[in-house]
């Protein structure tokens, strides 16, 4: 993990960022203006200070980039070494999953923003890709066992279900705001439930209304 | 529309393309590279023709631009005239304009990408985003209708459903291959039964299996 300074401390000094907070700033300008397009004099811009005070802080754009995305896939990969990933029926690990997935999703919104919108143009981009396949391929397999067990349908190809259910989740970073009225858990609970018993209502209660 | 000659006759003329093939190499090259990272340049070169070659069939790359989304806003606008979107139950509607939009996201998927990647930076951008949430806000009008009428559940906000239904059917173009296994026929089918119905199996299914 990145060490930083007391950030009190720091914001004392002179330059008036430490690492994280330049982190902060760079990740919502690539976010904005794409990681390819934002030099580092756009970002010397943004923080409002010399483009070298920003190498006192972190080498390279490249590592500015790599920083951020680890800030997205740490969260996601320790949610499989969670307890309630790993013990229990597949459906109920699904959902924990699931759920814990959208919780990151809003906590690091930014950094997660900045992983989906990759293009995998360099090699930190490239590895950073390689991670989140690797954590897609995880949820799948929780999927597959999902089904083996007879709690999901069978009639779909799992490539098709996963493919959508991913879309559905990952599409959270394109609208979500946080501290809005809509929590993370009901956001999660409304997700869970349109995904896994569907909008319509069933026959019976449909017979009834 | 754009009128194009018989691509035969044009493809044996010197420069090799009509403006409707320009466009098609153009769209790719956006959806690659990003639209504002894509000169004019780099499009001679991807195209294989002189700069000014390009300017014969259309005269900027802002024309382009325009063209290749009223390519996918068009066929998306026209689903809501077709007698499908327009007669009988809002539900049924719903359903018709999803099975169609998603006919359009894999028929014109490049055109589509482009569409749903825009950031709004220029004039053009801005007026197709605002076409596009023009056609987002008539579907999510005929999902109001369909809880009106007592076909959906009505413990999620409409809002959420709305987003998350779009968030699942935009994010087919960033994994569909047209042409493969998975016919666009199929996958409206798995999209409209997981998202209405759900992935779980019924409860009473799942005592029987």
């Amino acid at each position: 993990m990145v060490k930083t300074k007391n950030p009190e401390t720091v914001r004392r000094g002179r330059p008036g960022y430490d690492q994280q907070s330049v982190l902060s700033v760079a990740v919502t300008v690539f976010n904005k203006h794409g990681y390819e397009a934002t030099s580092m004099g756009i970002l010397a811009e943004n923080l409002g200070i010399s483009k070298s005070a920003i190498y006192h802080h972190v080498p390279s754009k490249g590592d500015l980039l790599r920083l951020a995305l680890e800030e997205a896939l740490g969260s996601l990969e320790a949610i499989l070494e969670e307890p309630g990933a790993s013990a229990g029926r597949a459906d109920d690990r699904l959902e924990y999953v699931l759920r814990r997935t959208i919780d990151v999703l809003t906590e690091k919104l930014p950094y997660v923003t900045l992983l989906l919108r990759l293009r995998g143009n360099t090699e930190v981009e490239r590895n950073a890709l390689e991670r989140r396949r690797e954590f897609d391929h995880k949820v799948a397999g929780l999927m597959d066992a999902a089904r083996e067990e007879g709690s999901l349908r069978s009639d779909i190809d799992p490539r098709t279900t996963t493919r959508l259910l991913f879309g559905t989740i990952n599409s959270i970073v394109e609208w979500y705001k946080p501290g809005g009225k809509l929590t993370s858990q009901k956001l999660a609970d409304d997700l869970i439930s349109m995904m896994f018993d569907g909008l319509h209502l069933p026959t019976a209660a449909r017979v009834i209304a």
